[in-house]
């Protein structure tokens, strides 16, 4: 019989499993609804709130015409990307009973401003991501490489940027 | 003779303007690379750093498993879209000389969490968003339609979520 450590990455592995008990007995509670408000700041600069948390600043570095008081837009999907990636990691190690001692995850995206500018129609975003994972673990080679071959098939930010989905911004 | 004001909605129009002239005399200064470094903080929490500005905490909430000290990715997504939105109202209104007084902008995501929980295969990210523009501004209807259509026509990150992209994570 296979026994659980109750945590292990500090991962409370049961609250996790009480939720998927909750889902398999009623499917309805997977369906969920997330949120945040952008208020301009004048600018280029915004912040977006979730929940209660403190806002998130945004501006655009000084050549984009912004005062370069925080991160951009871009760096904020790439980083929210790599957050999700690394709750990602915390989650599947520990249910496979792997302990994690460090995880750090290098993102970089390319971007062609052109679309941006106005220059051209065409494709405003990111052509491509790539991420770039270190993990500190007495796990084996093989171990880490299953691992990572779960995280990514389940990544809530890294499947919205890996398929078209439907984005409506209307103005009320 | 169009005056275009130099400074409109505190956007400085001639440094956008200074970009653009140096894209179209040399295509390559707007082939651009953006990054990010997450760290791992234990449990579900880890925190995303751009260049020297302060990291964006991320958690999980406690039904997740987290100890919810901080927005989550997939509201973080959102957060990045709306401030990439609050940027091209920004610029767009300020080269239409429409001044704003106000804009807020309330995003909504759909997510099924049975395939980040591992119950089933298939999309584990947003199955759609949607964003709601708020404007304050004296510009007619008219104005604020076309602007609306120009910023979701060229906003980095809302063609990045509506496109398919490569993300390619590798474990180092």
């Amino acid at each position: 019989m296979t026994t659980v450590q109750r945590r292990l990455n500090d991962v409370d592995i049961e609250t996790v499993g009480s939720l998927v008990a909750a889902i398999q007995a009623d499917s309805d509670k997977a369906q969920t609804v997330w949120s945040s408000t952008v208020i301009w700041k004048g600018g280029f600069a915004s912040e977006a709130r979730s929940r209660e948390f403190d806002p998130t600043p945004s501006d655009e570095p000084v050549s984009l015409g912004g005062e370069d008081t925080a991160s951009n837009p871009v760096e904020q999907l790439l980083g929210a990307l790599g957050n999700c990636l690394a709750v990602g990691y915390a989650a599947n190690a520990t249910v496979a009973g792997i302990e994690l001692r460090d995880v750090r995850i290098e993102l970089e995206g390319d971007l062609d401003l052109h679309t941006f500018l106005g220059l051209t129609d065409g494709h405003a975003g990111f052509s491509g991501i790539r991420a770039r994972v270190y993990i500190e673990s007495d796990a084996d080679r093989g171990a880490l490489a299953a691992l990572h071959q779960k995280v990514t098939g389940t990544s809530p930010v890294g499947h919205t940027l890996t398929r078209a989905i439907p984005v409506e911004v209307t103005l009320a």
